[in-house]
């Protein structure tokens, strides 16, 4: 069952989560057009190959003229630029959102550039979904398919406006949509997010420095070696973006892992058997508990 | 094409591991018999309902009586009792094998355990393939396709006596053999295999500990959290056993690869961009160039 949602939607930057949202968005006939506002021609040929988008532009303008919802889904540092490039062209009512990782510093910048009453409404989103491929050619239509998706609500966001964006996500396949501050979001990413690709990326780089000298060490891995660092393979250029827009938060949280690893050094050193058990233990059954979380998401 | 290597094949320990072990023996017609050596009458009967041994028995002189080659599949802790138990009833000729995950201080024991002329052969084996899912209900016969197997050279070792256990191994799916040292063995599975499980381990337990404050940080978590800390779903007494044998070799990484993490909070607190993105360009362009030995594993 199709259900019109939005007349002209604009995707701007259409990577794998810009084009992952335009193929779903497509599917299910969420929009009677689909624009995509991109940097390079060539992404524009491939994002209308793939059926993410019906046309791309590479004009500001162009692009936003009455549309009624505008996306912008490319890296964290980009969407300040880019929102201040659209405001003179934004339509009266339009609901603009983001799809950054990290909130707190941005949505301060852009409530400084907002006017006081800007016409249309900005409502920032973080689905939580990805893929450690990037591009618009890792894009798939059931990226979003079971995941849950934040709404940042800030003292500026129209309440009315939530609904329309709500429905959005809920019909790209979104299972829930939680409304969180964004502290809450920050705080929340740094820990189950930020934190474990940092961990992913030093314990890939002490593996490199390892091998380098005892080089059978490499053909040994296994998938579990592979599986624990699958995230470190993720972009690099936006990986620096996230990790420097959020560094205190991650800070907090990497001081209190190393204070986690150093017990269970210390459990080693001393043989504390018990403690030892007790701490795999909690891990276990945690991890037991979440086997269920996994049913109905896809991998990335 | 079937190939027989051996005329009775004991697996003692009918797990995961001996159990795919015992399916894949079978599917490959590798041994006339394949008999399970077990601790439960309970075990016998699931592992000859799933097609991994002809028949059970839970007596150490009725199994290994007749062998001509022994696996002991079961935990680490329970390889030396059981050898001990075996030694006064080792066929001639007969090829024995453990399949554990750490090996100095298990094969120093063993050294110390067998006499001077043994009458049979002692090798180690460790092949890389595994899962977080445990017992004889999780077997299956492509368990170890694909995946890298260590056999374990020591001075007692006969080398004329390595052909037949290749040969096993190979049958059942190893993609390569690596003959190398209890030493070596060690510290290469302490970086690649326990490290990684003890950074899950304490990835989740922060997780734990924070959530219970902040209870709406456990419903964002998605697959890059997931299969981070897949690994921490391993059997507690199964992992309790691996930390503390190879506890010196891991304290070392541990070590290590803290100070990594601090490097890497430094970058951040100081804002220092262009070394944090050579760190993660490093990682990145190292987890490129893994991914071309995913294929062909099987995951667990």
């Amino acid at each position: 069952m199709k259900k019109l949602l939005f007349s002209k939607a604009v995707i701007a930057g259409v990577g794998l989560m810009g084009g992952s949202l335009g193929l779903a968005m497509k599917k299910q006939g969420l929009a009677r057009e689909v624009v995509g506002l991109v940097r390079r021609v060539k992404t524009i040929r491939e994002a209308k190959a793939r059926g993410c988008i019906d046309s791309g532009t590479l004009s500001v303008p162009r692009a936003v003229r009455d549309a009624d919802l505008v996306i912008l889904a490319g890296p964290v540092s980009s969407t300040l630029p880019l929102l201040k490039a659209m405001l003179p062209h934004l339509h009266a009512g339009c609901l603009v959102t983001d799809l950054g990782s990290t909130k707190v510093k941005l949505l301060g910048h852009i409530a400084g550039l907002l006017p006081p009453k800007p016409g249309f409404d900005f409502i920032s989103s973080h689905p939580m979904a990805g893929s450690e491929k990037a591009g618009v050619l890792a894009a798939r239509q059931d990226l979003y398919l079971g995941s849950l998706c934040m709404l940042i609500k800030t003292s500026g966001v129209n309440m009315a406006a939530l609904a329309p964006l709500k429905a959005l996500w809920r019909s790209v396949g979104c299972r829930k949509i939680k409304v969180v501050t964004p502290q809450e979001h920050d705080r929340w990413t740094a820990a189950v997010s930020h934190l474990p690709h940092a961990v992913a990326v030093g314990l890939v780089n002490l593996i490199v420095d390892l091998a380098a000298r005892d080089t059978g060490l490499m053909e040994i891995a296994s998938t579990g070696f592979l599986d624990t660092t699958r995230i470190a393979g993720g972009l690099p250029a936006m990986w620096q973006d996230i990790l420097l827009n959020n560094r205190e938060e991650i800070c907090t949280v990497l001081v209190r892992f190393k204070k986690k690893l150093s017990r269970l050094e210390g459990f080693l050193r001393n043989r504390e058997e018990t403690s030892l058990r007790q701490e795999l233990e909690r891990a276990y059954a945690f991890r037991q508990g979440m086997e269920g979380k996994k049913n109905g998401r896809k991998k990335g």
